[in-house]
């Protein structure tokens, strides 16, 4: 990529040399910060985002995740509580003191989740619907651009290119794994893709480990790893009954688990020069 | 595949037999069938559609294809001339009594493509776009599903069954190429896909050759290869002057060259046992 | 790939513009010929290589098939009968009159393999095993090379580009299929590459449908598939009793499709301009 | 792959739930060991590879890494200085009282390349060289086994599984980047296959960050995330001229870099609880 003009302009750290950030309810994101944004993957009922809700500020999560538009694979599945889910989930948040951050699948959604989201998600499906980021580009809250489970980098930023372009600079790039061969694990988690972007994009860069692995048990070592490579922020799946969970409990952690991690990455973050957004792990 | 309970149903030939058939504007799609869409990448003029439109039809060809609304990499591309571009392609269409197919890139759209359209085309990046699956879910116009260049097999009827439990059953299949590690051709065109999906699903099943090469020089052959390989048609990327297409130039072919294509397709018809929708070509 | 200096050469079209034509054993291979190989994935009893060798030859085939070393993923998996597999092909072979084509593994078993085959088989795994190609490039028998599972269309030629550096010229290169996220084929066939390289190289192209698709309904249209996007030959698995294979029974087809298979072939071979190196399918 | 029967047995921590450790030339490898392998790519000269081995010595490296046979795509590229190649690493290491990692490419190059190195390394390539794996697994010198860049953590336990079952148990593995469809680094570094082998089996875990990204500036994040992830050690490429270097220049580090690299493995390995092979960095 070196010395070669590049398809992307406003994205890029040869156009802005300062690293972006912005807050969000007080929370600032981007820089030597380093967030952890936590939930389940689908909201499902009142009590269940709740109780994870108020576990996790206990922890010192500041941004909760729940679906309520879920993209299913198959018509036959879950596809979220919907509008209900939203009002569930901006409840749990709000009772907590947290900012909320949910997808956003089409456009005419857009009004009805800016409603109730503090940080759109837009998700893998999804980075290469143009008409949605055109429409997102005009918001005034932030997006979190999940990479195409296909898509090159190249393609990611420039699907950035596409928000920041229509007026909108507070962007997230989520690095959430790929679809290659292997099949072992849901998505290869590509942390290459997280080193090269911190060279060329000002943005900042989450990870998605749950996502990127679907496997429970390595979710804790691809946390560190992803901090480690330089990653802004993870976003994890967590769940109070995985094994009961309507969609993704397989790679959905327990309480217990998430409370190492909290504790490995605080660890973590002196060495790599980050600034947790959490208080370090308070014991319930 | 075998002997497993699948997670699709309606779109199986196990839940019906009979493969489907249906007329768009006179022309039969699928069965003993085999249909030649052809036409530019993007509406770019009137003039262009209108030639290219008119060179088709002395062809005998029946469909024409054209983009209106471009999904673009960057948003630095030319995206499209939008509705002007789907006032073009109908009148041109209309004046040489072609049927129409362009593509809806979201749900605000829908209404406004189906008045210019006689099918709907849903590109790669759609096909798990599920809210726009839902929405011509209900509608009473057929619909070209692309297959997601990083999507399995299965995924790909998922999304069709999105479509037949919504209620249209009017679904035409097309593969256009799958995302690999072999560059030196824009996808990896996957006959197997077709081979297998005829015997999975009663649904026709076309090919798209333009997008699964990117390589003007090998389209020729990849079209007797998807008929040998058992589609239902082919759609192929026609222009006027390719080297000045404002869009994938590089992958449409000459007009010559579609001459000598609808000459060979001809004369494999009877071998495989297919009806072109095209009469034997005439000489202009 | 057009206009750009090429990191091979002698395999060029640009090199050589004629096309490479050769003979083993009467049999002409490359140009306007069309080869069918056949015989089982391996060589598993004297007297099933004997039936399947018989069945062919009265179908016309010229050239049998069959694996002695076998590489296996598993250790525990049949490895092959070794040099008395060799012994029993090559006899099952001369007394059919055939030609006989089998894998060579390793650099030290060149010379054993050399006493009994007339064409040396460089599996998928070993496309780059530089060591065995300067091993064969100083042989005087030909060698099929297939294509690595993974490797690209240029890393494929500047490994044939090994063989006739070395001096040998006598090189068929055969597409297998690549390896990708689809997994409901074992492989994907990648006949954009058989269209490519003709256009690129004037060595013969083989296709082998039977590892490119791993599914044996699909072997048939495949076979067609391979011819009309301008294959110079085909190979594939035949067995007398599929459902009992040591290896590989799932995408070995029967004998009566094979018998269609060359049916087929025949017809298709005027329509495309080749002549099939076997005589017209004779009922048994 | 929970609650499967695995394909594979002596490999497996179900098979042996301790942790494989054993020692080359006085380094302890696999347990809480951390190994930092580093050298050149190449050996290219006798001046360059002592340089490099002199000055890793200094910085505490233990094992000294060079390639004298190499399997390159091109027959035109640099193929390696063959057994003068590796007289001049045997020598360079000795004289720095380090260790020898060399590829061996070929079963008849074993006894050669035993010689003079003390693990033999298997290259990417040749990951499924079942023959150079049986001869291999016959010896009593320690085997790395490059993951092959299209190979299943599946396939590659399998791989491991030939070295064990034949009486080898001195086994490393080492994932180096797989192929998928990013090309903006040279593979896609694949660290949740560390994680998960890390759970399924008991053999030590390295990376390689130099092939598996292909790019110079990233090598120090992807160390770091390597060792988060869980990896028992590291091989860098570090060159004293890497803008001169005959083969894989782009991604080989220069030596201030490799200073800074030593420094934060050393910090981070407490954390993980991990015992670096090298002392602290010293001021050379």
């Amino acid at each position: 990529m070196e010395n070669t003009r590049k398809p992307y302009q406003l994205v890029s750290l040869d156009w802005k040399q300062e690293r972006t950030v912005f807050s969000v309810k007080g929370v600032e994101i981007g820089g030597d910060n380093f967030n952890l944004i936590a939930g389940p993957c689908a909201v499902e009922t009142e009590e269940q985002i709740h109780t994870i809700a108020s576990y996790l500020s206990k922890k010192g999560v500041k941004i909760l995740r729940g679906g309520a538009y879920k993209p299913r694979t198959s018509p036959y599945s879950f596809q979220g509580l919907k509008e209900e889910g939203l009002k569930y989930l901006k409840e749990a948040a709000d009772r907590n003191n947290m900012a909320v951050i949910t997808e956003v699948m089409d456009t005419n959604l857009v009004d009805k989740v800016y409603e109730y989201t503090d940080i759109f998600q837009v998700g893998t499906r999804n980075m290469q619907n143009f008409q949605l980021l055109k429409a997102l580009s005009k918001s005034d809250k932030p997006v979190m651009l999940k990479r195409g489970w296909s898509s090159t980098i190249e393609e990611w930023l420039l699907a950035a290119e596409y928000l920041l372009l229509g007026g909108n600079s507070n962007v997230i790039l989520c690095e959430r794994g790929i679809r290659t061969f292997e099949n072992s694990t849901r998505n290869t988690l590509d942390l290459n893709a997280v080193g090269l972007v911190k060279t060329l994009s000002h943005l900042p860069v989450f990870v998605d480990p749950s996502q990127a692995t679907g496997v429970r048990n390595i979710v804790h070592p691809m946390c560190l790893a992803a901090m480690a490579a330089g990653a802004d922020g993870i976003m994890v799946e967590v769940h109070n009954q995985p094994q009961e969970a309507l969609s993704d409990g397989v790679q959905s952690i327990y309480f217990d688990q998430f409370d190492k991690i909290t504790e490995d990455i605080y660890s973590l973050s002196s060495l790599i020069g980050k600034r947790p957004d959490f208080a370090k792990s308070v014991k319930i």
